[in-house]
């Protein structure tokens, strides 16, 4: 089964580590990578996840926030690791090992240009139907949305930050 | 901070686990509530998450489906559930030994009568600076939104149900 979680709302990324708890709780193994985002999750869960054992295997796929914060890298930079990173989540999804895959933050790299539409089309075309696939990031291409089973857009209707409250650690949602 | 989520889309109870996972790996204790359904979690996510050790406390509170799928209880042992589960996890919540206390289901329950709107937003007004409460489920009452720091409506654009798909075990979402 295909899902997307899209929309500005907050809760995409900590719903698709919950999906993943779940699976884990049934002894099915997670592949969870990561685009864009540079190094380990940023707030703790990396630790808990990385204590459940060799059934989660967590993939850090990013260089950290494209053309944003002070980013210097070239694009292509950007645009090789998120290729390594889908080369590598992809073979994971096809393999059919895996109960689940997230490619976290991959709707993102789509609209950033950093992967190609036409290739992940072509690549969940591939997948065993035994195996679930979960999209997260804001702006889902219209072409997933088109052939995913599920999707669910999480719209802000409040956010803190707009309350001038500043990130804390551990609370980033 | 106050945190809903609601909307009729998946992913609001996968993503309040995936926040409890946050504060987890942070040493944060967890207080997770669990309005309406019955019994452990449907989909292993509590073998999980009673491997965790102490930081994390499961208060099972419900009796089941509410007047659905053939529930005969009288609505008024389930008002005293949903309030007995209510009085524990605020009880958790105004203590302050808890980073996140979560209430899942909790918009459901208010909805379908079971809790009181004033009771709730008393308690609220009681909660320490430092204790993170998240509301989740469907039909968040509008006093509760004006009031919360983030709300995040998931909204279902497609789900399987509407293709003849039926429910399989770790897939509920």
């Amino acid at each position: 089964m295909f899902l997307i979680l899209t929309g500005n709302g907050k809760g995409k990324t900590t719903s698709a580590i919950g999906q993943s708890i779940r699976v884990l709780g049934q002894d099915g193994k997670v592949f969870f990578a990561q685009f864009i985002k540079s190094g380990d999750f940023p707030a703790g869960e990396d630790k808990i996840l990385s204590s459940l054992g060799e059934n989660f295997h967590f993939e850090k796929g990013g260089l950290g926030f494209v053309s944003i914060l002070g980013d210097k890298l070239p694009i292509e930079d950007h645009k090789k690791k998120a290729e390594e990173t889908f080369k590598k989540a992809s073979a994971a999804a096809v393999s059919g090992s895996y109960k689940l895959v997230v490619f976290d933050e991959i709707n993102n790299a789509l609209s950033l240009g950093l992967l190609s539409e036409p290739v992940i089309l072509d690549f969940l075309k591939k997948v065993p139907e035994e195996t679930d696939i979960i999209f997260t990031g804001r702006n889902a291409p219209a072409s997933l949305i088109e052939i995913a089973d599920l999707v669910t857009d999480c719209a802000e209707i409040k956010h803190p930050f707009q309350k001038g409250v500043s990130g804390e650690k551990g609370r980033e949602f």
